[in-house]
């Protein structure tokens, strides 16, 4: 079963360094890292997908609280969530291609010396339909962020505004 | 002035390691890294923004192609390309949210128990725009997934269909 953890980390130079490094001394198996900005310029948000069972997790959970700068950990999955990927696609323009994009949704960035560049932005597994739908149009560039997830509602994973580093 | 340089790289468990490792070394500031599924499983794909002159660029390229992981390099900010950052922000749900968010060409996602989660793909640049414009309205969470880039037209990062680890 795939799980989605949220951590919160300090923005410095050696965190993704130290969760890599944890990840791979461990050989824990992950199909999804994702770091990126939030609120707050002093910490940043690792969005982890595992597909592992509840007690793998509870073990990736566990030793990310025991690096410094991580601030929080917090499986989103446990509640009602929103998850997104983001991928862009390049494939041979055809009429065919613009058709299947429109169907899901997508949206038609680019179109340079007959090369199309879709963007979608999705939950993964609706992703993973759009490029094999897009397989036989012969693809030619794929690049995806990986995935982002927040709960819905009030659960929310932050820390307050005024949180520095001590 | 920021460059952007996407690398493909073996999708192995010690390559976000070591490419981390190098940049902490290095004392390489980047802005933004994100890496990614590509077309072919065994591959992922890294963009990496950084806002530095030429001469740091350059030494970041040449000590990517060091680590042996490292399939390719290339700065995409050399010639015409598309970019993307994704973000989900959350924030007090208010008339005035939804027409930001219209104004902008983003969606809302989500409303729940008075939360609006708002899903935004743009340029990096647009994304800080809105993320402005939403902070009057208390941005509750913001989680962003990073910039991923790709040349337009023909200029395609790639390894051939049938590349394998040697």
């Amino acid at each position: 079963m795939k799980h989605t953890l949220v951590a919160l980390v300090e923005n410095e130079p050696g965190v993704l360094n130290r969760v890599a490094s944890l990840f791979r001394r461990r050989n824990f198996n992950i199909d999804s890292l994702t770091v990126g900005r939030t609120e707050n310029p002093n910490i940043s948000r690792m969005t982890i997908v595992l597909d592992s069972n509840v007690t793998r997790v509870y073990q990736v959970e566990k030793n990310l609280y025991k690096l410094v700068n991580v601030i929080s950990v917090q499986e989103v999955t446990q509640r009602p969530f929103i998850s997104r990927d983001l991928a862009l696609i390049k494939v041979v323009c055809a009429p065919e291609v613009t058709a299947t994009a429109e169907r899901f949704g997508a949206r038609v960035l680019d179109q340079t010396d007959g090369m199309c560049v879709i963007e979608f932005a999705a939950e993964e597994s609706r992703v993973e339909e759009l490029v094999e739908a897009l397989r036989p149009f012969e693809i030619v560039e794929l690049v995806r962020t990986g995935v982002v997830a927040m709960g819905q509602g009030g659960v929310v994973t932050r820390v307050e505004p005024d949180w520095a580093t001590a």
